[in-house]
């Protein structure tokens, strides 16, 4: 059976063995390339069972953004696992009840209520039941090139590739195209028109769907899977005027985007807008416990004041895991990090990626802000022909690949996604490693000029 | 606003302020009862703020199997949080792979490889997915009386009331009636006569929805929320049965039955069933840190040898949940908690709720198995008409909420649900525990008993 004939190679480890013989990874496939087996780690590092050190330019799946094992969230986690692991969510406690009020205190206006899960999908999930019962009606309309999660809703949300096996998915779904100046769907010539375009669409779309059936407009307030796309000034706020003349929910999906990543606590305050759920996860407590959830403001949650709300997990507000988010917002507050990220961003990330734009051929665009950018390769500046074919795999892909592999060979775990390299080290990350690692990235992007056209 | 109004006791603690301004709690409404804030648990123990301490006969969500606080968990927790607590789920590590191991090891047949997910729902929601691009069909066929979770695809597989806020919910999903012989749907005469009647029930519905259109049989092994049915013998070979002669995939959902809750390590053990797909959470680890996950056959892992899995999320395979997988297993083995819940069950639980049975009234059924028992209650043993209807709430279900509040009195923390007790302490209660806990419910009875007719 195939399935069985994984290279079972006598001389790794016990770890690489089990892993090849019992462990089906996240859109993988069995008979892939064997994972690293990491065996430990520590703030933008960590080492696999050879001894090598990788320095960590992708925080894991951009969740690790206090770094790995950082000791106030290692000390957290053993306080609290030594008083109280694991409690039915029908019941309080002091660590869950902190970190809501915490998270509360952090999200903008009157962003004032937390229900929690385990992880992105399911705070995606949450927020689409909400706004469905909030508003009595049913469709979701959101953005191609986006992610919101695997499981059935946040799937069909999901605007990228990795929805289509799980096709046809649940009712009341709808596309729209967000704004990305760099390939614009609008044939905008400036951002300022890619704004107004892409709210243009957008009303359009709200109209052509019924304005009375819409429950929702979620989107990622800054796209990360699919591109770090920065929404133009101005276009978040067209959103929220637009959800407000129509009754809609917004739904800010910030679980990439939101603490720290992008230089605030949530990445929508850099533009003052104030949507009425935001969904988190990943950095509420950098993923040291699996924790996700939704922040409900006033109005949603009064649909709840009598009416009990009908969803629910197991885990909602496990102790460990609100403790570690406890923690996490005391050492994003300790040790400055929302403001730090933006500086580091501002000053170093951003600055040192236009400089390689300059000098490669292969950088047909650079965006981001905090620690959450984009480098998109292109074999064509003029023409913006991707670096690989949308959707590229195997032979298709080995351009990417190929850079990939040359980041690896030099010591960094670089975060590569279609045509594109994202930088996102943890927000810990030491000035000077941040530096050495920009350089690998410079060094490295020779690989890709070699495709491009002379 | 009403969510605002939530009462502000101004003695209350900070925890429980906290708790009544920021967090919405799992299936309910903000200006319910507050919550019980709980401080510290020890075993079949747990405390609340003022100092009570509860005997836990619900294992807080039947998830707590090896207790509250095993110091072998919180050593294994806190040996892995100063080790590596986080990694993303395209590397691996010793803590993953050992789980993944140990699991494969426990489960029957050839369920050899493990897919991890955060929790129930989600395992659920990825056993579907597989079980549909195993067999390239779509349809999923699911038991009334059955709860699987509540993410789009789970929600709409299950088939208790819980679904009803979410409908319409996920396309391709059937539902049909389980065996239940104190409720037949099938008006049947015995537990042989009911095995056989909802087998032909099931084929039929097989037959009438198209064979080729069938990916899988989703099923409780033993249905848990819903009544904790334990299925005549010969019901799930029937099915599995019937899963073979047409190509279907049979998924048992173990979140609640499996890791030894029915005296067993998977309850499919006890009919020496092998399924395709088993989905768990809950006891692998006993919620000290959020886990589930999927169990595949060779044949089902073989179509993901080569075609990447479809599927993920950030925390697949999470090392902190995983090393406290390992611990929990450790515990089972070292404590001989199989066996002895089985035992527990054969000799104290069931002998005692069925003297109970005879001498109340209110007692209609009482079934289980291991430490998994339900007492479902009656206004009148002949008609069997429910203490309270489908369904009840407020005035409706006035008797069940004094019974459970006379429990409460008593100091036992009571799983009550419908017209069901359902006993369900820890695996590692102290026999006199048990048996305390066993006494309290024998008087408490008395309450329900008044609701008879003479
Ligand atoms: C914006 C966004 N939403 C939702 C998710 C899903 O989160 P999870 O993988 O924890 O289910 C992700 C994961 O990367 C994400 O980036
Ligand atoms: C049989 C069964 N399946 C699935 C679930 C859902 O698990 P979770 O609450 O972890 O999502 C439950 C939860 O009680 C369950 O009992």
């Amino acid at each position: 059976m195939a399935a069985i004939d994984v290279p079972a190679d006598a001389t790794a480890s016990l770890a690489a063995r089990d892993d090849r013989r019992h462990v089906l990874h996240s859109w993988s496939a069995l008979d892939g390339p064997a994972p690293l087996v990491v065996t430990s780690a520590d703030g933008a590092y960590f080492r696999d069972e050879h001894g090598k050190r990788w320095l960590d330019f992708s925080s894991q799946l951009v969740n690790a953004n206090v770094g790995h094992q950082h000791p106030a969230m290692i000390a957290a986690i053993h306080a609290q696992a030594a008083k109280l692991c694991t409690l039915a969510p029908y019941h309080a406690n002091e660590a869950t009840s902190e970190a809501a009020r915490l998270i509360a205190g952090l999200a903008p206006g009157d962003l004032d209520w937390v229900f929690f899960t385990n992880g992105g999908a399911e705070a995606v999930e949450n927020a689409i039941r909400m706004a469905r019962l909030h508003t009595g009606r049913y469709k979701v309309l959101s953005a191609y090139r986006s992610y919101h999660g695997a499981t059935a809703g946040a799937i069909t949300a999901t605007g990228d590739p990795r929805r289509w096996a799980s096709e046809p998915g649940a009712p009341g779904f709808v596309k729209f195209w967000g704004p990305y100046p760099y390939r614009s769907a609008f044939h905008a010539a400036d951002e300022e028109e890619e704004c107004a375009r892409a709210l243009a669409h957008l009303a359009d779309t709200i109209m052509v769907e019924g304005v009375h059936g819409i429950a929702a407009i979620l989107l990622e307030t800054v796209v990360g899977a699919n591109g770090i796309l920065v929404p133009p000034d101005g276009y978040l706020q067209g959103v929220r005027a637009l959800c407000d003349a129509h009754g809609i929910v917004m739904i800010a999906d910030e679980v990439m985007a939101g603490f720290g990543r992008c230089g605030e606590w949530f990445a929508i305050d850099r533009w003052n807008v104030v949507p009425d759920l935001i969904t988190f996860a990943k950095g509420v407590n950098s993923g040291y416990v699996p924790l996700g959830g939704v922040i409900l403001s006033d109005a949603i949650a009064a649909s709840f004041a009598t009416r009990a709300y009908p969803g629910g997990l197991t885990y909602s507000g496990h102790p460990l895991a609100c403790a570690a988010a406890v923690a996490c917002i005391g050492i994003y507050k300790a040790e400055n990090l929302i403001d730090r990220t933006r500086r580091l961003g501002d000053e170093i990330v951003g600055p040192a990626l236009q400089a390689m734009q300059r000098r490669h051929p292969s950088v047909g665009d650079v965006r981001g802000l905090g620690l959450f950018w984009a480098v998109e390769l292109v074999r064509d500046r003029d023409t913006r022909e991707p670096l690989v074919p949308f959707n590229a795999s195997g032979a298709d892909n080995a351009p990417m690949a190929e850079f990939a592999n040359a980041c690896k060979r030099r010591g960094l775990w670089p975060f590569v996604v279609a045509n594109r390299l994202h930088v996102v080290p943890p927000l810990v990350i030491d000035e000077q490693d941040l530096r050495d690692g920009l350089a690998i990235i410079d060094e490295t992007l020779d690989v890709a000029d070699r495709y491009c056209a002379a």
